[in-house]
């Protein structure tokens, strides 16, 4: 008999039959012999209904009351669920984050948890109850209704699977795990059965919007293993757990892309001291992340600098450049919003030499310039023509055999 | 300067727009000097939607789930009203029931409120906040959600004006106060200054439905002076408050009348003890409730019995009679669902004699039989045939002198 944390997302919720879907997903644990912990999100659309009614008041409306009015979403799931599973015959309470004590600090609509008190849902389980928690939300320490942000029930299951000690948190979503890429791109991608934290980290943060950056971050910290499962068809999914080093590695688990950033360059700036800080300070100062970074030495005492931003922020980068650059006797700035990152991930690179040739090789083999290279220890990301991004994915699954076995 | 709580109902905060008018109203307030405390209801229709989805998994469903997704409708109002106080400048802050820590007991669905705690709404106020309070929940001893019962949310405005020891409490609906009848069938009906709380809970169980019986009990159990108001139009409205010993007092205040009940009758039934209670056994057993009973000595040592219940309970409560009536040897049992209850109200009729005469007389004069006499300390009911309602009601207004001034 293990403890299990399960977490239903929007979609999984998102109608009465789907809630009695959830209903039938969890008693079916139940019957495997486990104690069953539900975090639940708000019925897909509700959110963003609650969200409009505040701002056509005002935009931005108080940070307080906006957290209220939010959290009232996974309040009615959690009812709903609740309902749901005693009219199936399985006792259940449902429990806000403030019932639970999701205790957070005040920092409204992006709180972080500090404390969770398990007393009260130790007790339902011991009592043969399952507990219905409501995600995306807390209370601070004056009794306020906090969330945690975007994607915050993903935090809420793993910080519970936490706070329980349970054996596994498991994600339950519109797909049936993590693969080695997007299988609309390639589709012959694989469902991987296992991926450590770090590997799913680069793969989470490199656009595979399966999971929240947050959760698995949490899940890594506190060591909670993780699965990632489908609300609407049985498997195993994928398990994102400590890495096993009693199994062979993979060199690479998967690829990851992203075709949300533009790349902006300054040619001929003076090779001097403070120049990365004087045009990437005034593009920070505007609130605008920066992503990768490159800077060449020039042969002529000048240097090109180039940096990539999120393409929303395009225009307004582009603008403070050009001031920047004029300031600074630039020779010219070139922009381009048509590009597209695309990265290996594998905690086998580690140990392997030849990932990267072998990368470009098969790229160049297909005639695709690579425009900028950045590498971590788990990751090689390059930039390419956003025209490529589908034949780049391909290319490289074939290259480093991650298709499904015949 | 003064403490006010001020409670808008549904359709008074049925929209983002009459919310944002709310916001002004309570502003206006402000200006004048006052404090208020606000509570609110769910917008108009959202009770229902939750309720609705509720019932679509189980009907009925857990009474405690049913209040933890209900509750969410006030909590919606609560952030939308405080978002809109604050975009016009006005401090505010929003609790739910059990942020305030409106305790009650645990009956789900009709809870009654134990003790409400004003510590926090207080420092607020003298922080020179707005203080905005869910109506119709409350939180019992082991942090349960739970709900009033309909109307519940002028409860807990007469609840709140009580524990902060409110100068006045201001119930904000869709008419503009108490009328000497319905203005839709008498278009000369007077909108009454004040009416004390006996008169109000007299014309409130005989079916004007400005004001929930049970807040004017509470309002009259701890004197708290209620004022009904028009959300949309401006006005003194309508003070109802302890009798007046220093005003003349009117002889009547009111003309309430019902057309929900059905009147039924066993005729010939042996005059015995525990006759009344053998045929009133068997109906409340079956949780109808009675509302007048007449009895009539016969001559032949038997006797006619009469009462009345609810309409839509009409067909089962004579089910039930036909078959008490038969094991009891009466003579016959008769029904008739098409009658009205007329009613004078007015605490003057104590110490004035004559008021029954003079109606029956003003009736008698347009021919309207009356089929059934009920009498209490300030109210005096008839039951006349259906179709004769409006006229009666005309008759009665005219006759003592209840209309509008020239």
């Amino acid at each position: 008999m293990a403890l299990i944390v399960q977490k239903y997302g929007g979609t999984s919720v998102g109608s009465v039959d789907r809630i009695q879907n959830v209903a039938k997903k969890v008693i079916a644990s139940r019957a495997k012999g486990h104690d069953v912990v539900v975090v639940v999100s708000a019925m897909s659309g509700e959110t963003n209904r609650l969200i409009g009614l505040a701002r056509s008041i005002i935009d931005p409306p108080n940070a307080r009351e906006l957290d209220t009015i939010m959290s009232t979403g996974e309040q009615v799931t959690i009812g709903l669920l609740a309902i749901a599973l005693e009219a199936q015959g399985c006792p259940a309470r449902s429990y806000t984050g403030a019932q639970v004590r999701i205790l957070t600090d005040s920092a409204f609509g992006k709180a972080r948890i500090l404390e969770i008190d398990d007393k009260a849902m130790r007790a339902d389980l011991a009592q043969g109850r399952v507990v219905v928690v409501a995600g995306f939300q807390g209370v601070d320490e004056n009794g306020n209704i906090t969330t945690l942000g975007r994607g915050g029930s993903d935090t809420t299951g793993v910080a519970l699977a936490a706070a329980l000690k349970a054996d596994e948190c498991q994600i339950y979503t519109d797909v049936d795990g993590v693969y080695t890429t997007d299988p609309r791109i390639e589709p012959r991608a694989r469902r991987l059965d296992r991926i450590s934290y770090e590997e799913m980290l680069e793969m989470a943060s490199l656009g595979s919007k399966v999971l929240q950056i947050r959760s698995v971050e949490f899940a890594s910290k506190y060591n909670v293993p993780l699965r990632v499962l489908s609300s609407f068809e049985d498997g195993e999914g994928t398990l994102i757990a400590p890495e096993d080093e009693t199994m062979e590695q993979a060199l690479i688990s998967g690829i990851a892309f992203n075709r949300d950033e533009a790349k902006l360059t300054v040619l001929g700036v003076p090779d001097k001291p403070g120049i990365a800080y004087k045009i990437l300070g005034a593009i920070s100062e505007a609130n605008i992340e920066v992503d990768m970074i490159i800077q060449n030495v020039g042969a002529d005492g000048s240097t090109d600098f180039t940096f990539t931003v999120h393409r929303n922020d395009y225009k307004k980068a582009l603008e403070i450049l050009q001031s920047t650059a004029t300031a600074m006797g630039a020779r010219q700035v070139l922009g381009d919003n048509h590009i597209a990152k695309l990265s290996l991930v594998g905690v086998g690179m580690r140990s392997h030499a030849g990932i990267a040739s072998k990368m470009f090789g098969a790229l160049a083999a297909e005639s695709i310039n690579i425009q900028m290279i950045s590498t971590s220890e788990i990751k090689i990301s390059v930039v390419i023509d956003e025209k490529y991004l589908e034949l780049g994915v391909r290319v490289l699954h074939a290259a480093f055999g991650l298709e499904e076995a015949a």
